[in-house]
């Protein structure tokens, strides 16, 4: 019998309960050995299912030697921070699914799983339930790994698809989101691409195996996204998409950046629509490779959870490093990246040649839509300077 | 300093010779140490850069202590057979991409390995370079794995791609493949499902946990495929692929087969194109996922041979059980599913009524072309007994 400890009861928690329970014989049959969830720590009890296993007091969970695993569900940073500190002092695995805590600190983590021989892992932290940081870290480990994009955030997906399908207006878009509570009263983290953030920084981390402060990336989201430009983009053959995008640079640099993009629709990652994620990652040996899946919600990430912790029980003592350097020397300001740009000016075509040179015109109903050849993104604001800019974005190689 | 061997200097073995020396730097620093081909095991001495490490005698390789690890890439059943049992015999990993041997001998060299305390890891003969088989068996863990389905022939899928883009007969298309360097010039393994097939008896092993007999998987190829239901299916809103599908069924049951199939457009997978695979996997606690990329090529599948071979280093001594039981038992006949089916008919749609009662007409241009409700094969062809068919497949759910 294996015992592990959960850390909160909101949706991840309570889904990764479920899935113990649900899928007992499945994780069983890999593991040798039942599993079973011993306690959870939460700052309220509560009655339901769980009421015999709940403690408000973490000692319970850090004392009890027959806890081998805990997953921490609490999300932020503070109180998650110190549970997961002590969690590994007290030489326990622990995984979690809290992509704040570990694109904030989770190389200071992972040294310490490491100095106490435990495992820290944190598959659904991107992707939910998508199989993507194993598969990068491990499967794709005779790649140099080059570039990483992907649809990071269900939330704003779901609304860019309803602008895409119905016409809707952002602000309609994002109140049904609400209503189908894909999106929370505050959506601040997910349409102004906190979320996503946080998301491509662990994957960049990871990735390039330097530390990639949250602090230095450009996070853009889709608030201030015209219904007009969807409409255009469309027509020309383009989807909007909101994409964390992640590359290596020359010389051992890199950069990331979240920002709403202009995906040819043929593009595999251009049909992947609603609270639906993809991540594509580009090897230097094994070329574009894509994972799709929900990227959110219950179960999916619970199974996440779940899966890290039998890998944590079942690659004994512990998997070999996958930590990355502390090092954040080598951060380019995304600016520096040449990529086509896509502007929407109140001005003429005559306006966006004189800025631009040649363009490739999108659209000339009153206002002219084009795109620029790739420039940096330097150039691309100062080639503008004289244009009555109405919207302006990156399209997607 | 690491030592690994090479068995045979085709197109995988020159790859994974390649991205041992390229990709050097970043397989040092997770391994800790450099990787190094000591040996290749040819049949015919050749000039080149590998002069050096080749041999012609097997015992060369088994009786070298400094070899850690054999990568098998000489494909087929009877000496790759042979030289893997005796590789692993002798106390080393063995890492493949054989589909045919780990599809009919897998079960047994993995009974094997364990035995001797190794691994025998084949994360390349599913899906080429894209990351499939330890997601599904590690990341996806937790999950009953309910299905598994894909596009797992890259040759196949070109044609039909360049039936429904350009209007090319089978032919025409398989001419075109073969100039290409795409298909061999006997096209049997390929177009006639017997790849697939491999591929998808591999997934529903580690899948349901049970040993699926390639000889008792129904292999159906797109040989017979007319132009002419690509075109219908195509304005009707449906992509023909030819997919490996693998089910569970109540009771401890499960099915598997390759089958060209009608799928939706709007399907993810109906989007994949060219040369590409893809893999769905549903879990019943993640939902469908989606894995995409190359499925062949020299370093797409030399790289997923060369992460598995960091992964039997890095993992040690082993990792735990990614076997199967041996017993075929539970195996059901493909033709009891229940789906939708397409029929071609040369007749009329009240033929097609008098048989099938409500259809969904696609086509009624000379002949009859339409969608029956869901039914299984075997009422299917009951059924049908009276019409004049011309063509007759499954539709994707």
């Amino acid at each position: 019998m294996i015992q592990i400890a959960i850390l909160g009861l909101g949706t991840v928690g309570t889904g990764v309960a479920k899935v113990v329970a649900e899928n007992a014989r499945q994780i069983e049959r890999k593991l040798g050995e039942p599993l079973q969830v011993k306690t959870i720590l939460v700052r309220h009890f509560k009655d339901g299912p769980y009421r015999q296993l709940m403690t408000d007091d973490f000692r319970k969970i850090e004392e009890d030697d027959d806890i081998q695993v805990v997953v921490e569900t609490i999300g932020g940073v503070d109180a998650a921070y110190d549970y997961t500190r002590r969690a590994l002092e007290a030489g326990k695995h622990v995984v979690t699914a809290n992509k704040q805590l570990v694109a904030e600190r989770g190389c200071e983590l992972l040294v310490l799983a490491r100095r106490k021989n435990v495992n820290y892992l944190f598959e659904a932290s991107v992707g939910g339930g998508i199989p993507i940081l194993h598969p990068l870290t491990q499967c794709m480990a005779a790649n140099r790994i080059d570039e990483v994009y992907g649809i990071l955030n269900g939330t704003s997906n779901y609304i860019l698809t309803r602008m895409v399908r119905t016409g809707a207006f952002f602000t309609d878009a994002l109140r049904e989101a609400q209503a189908k509570g894909y999106a929370e009263a505050d959506p601040t983290a997910d349409v102004d691409g906190i979320d996503a953030g946080r998301k491509i920084c662990i994957l960049a981390d990871l990735a390039f195996g330097h530390q990639v402060d949250p602090a230095n990336v450009p996070m853009e989201g889709i608030r201030k996204l015209s219904l007009r430009d969807v409409k255009i983009a469309q027509r020309a053959g383009y989807r909007i998409k909101l994409l964390g995008r992640a590359l290596r640079l020359p010389g051992g640099k890199r950069t990331a950046y979240v920002a709403p993009h202009l995906i040819a629709e043929d593009a595999p990652i251009a049909s992947v629509e609603d609270v639906f994620n993809a991540v594509m990652v580009r090897g230097n040996a094994t070329g574009e490779v894509m994972f799709y899946g929900k990227g959110a919600g219950e179960l999916p990430t619970a199974s996440a959870c779940v899966a890290d912790v039998m890998e944590c029980l079942q690659v004994s003592p512990r998997r070999e490093e996958i930590g990355w350097s502390p090092e954040t020397e080598g951060f380019v300001d995304p600016q520096e990246l040449q990529t086509r740009y896509y502007f929407r000016i109140e001005g003429s075509l005559t306006d966006a040649a004189m800025a631009f040179g040649q363009v490739e015109v999108l659209s000339e109903d009153g206002e002219t839509a084009f795109l620029t050849d790739p420039i940096s993104g330097e150039d691309a604001a100062r080639q503008a300077q004289s244009l009555n800019v109405l919207a302006c974005m990156r399209v997607l190689p």
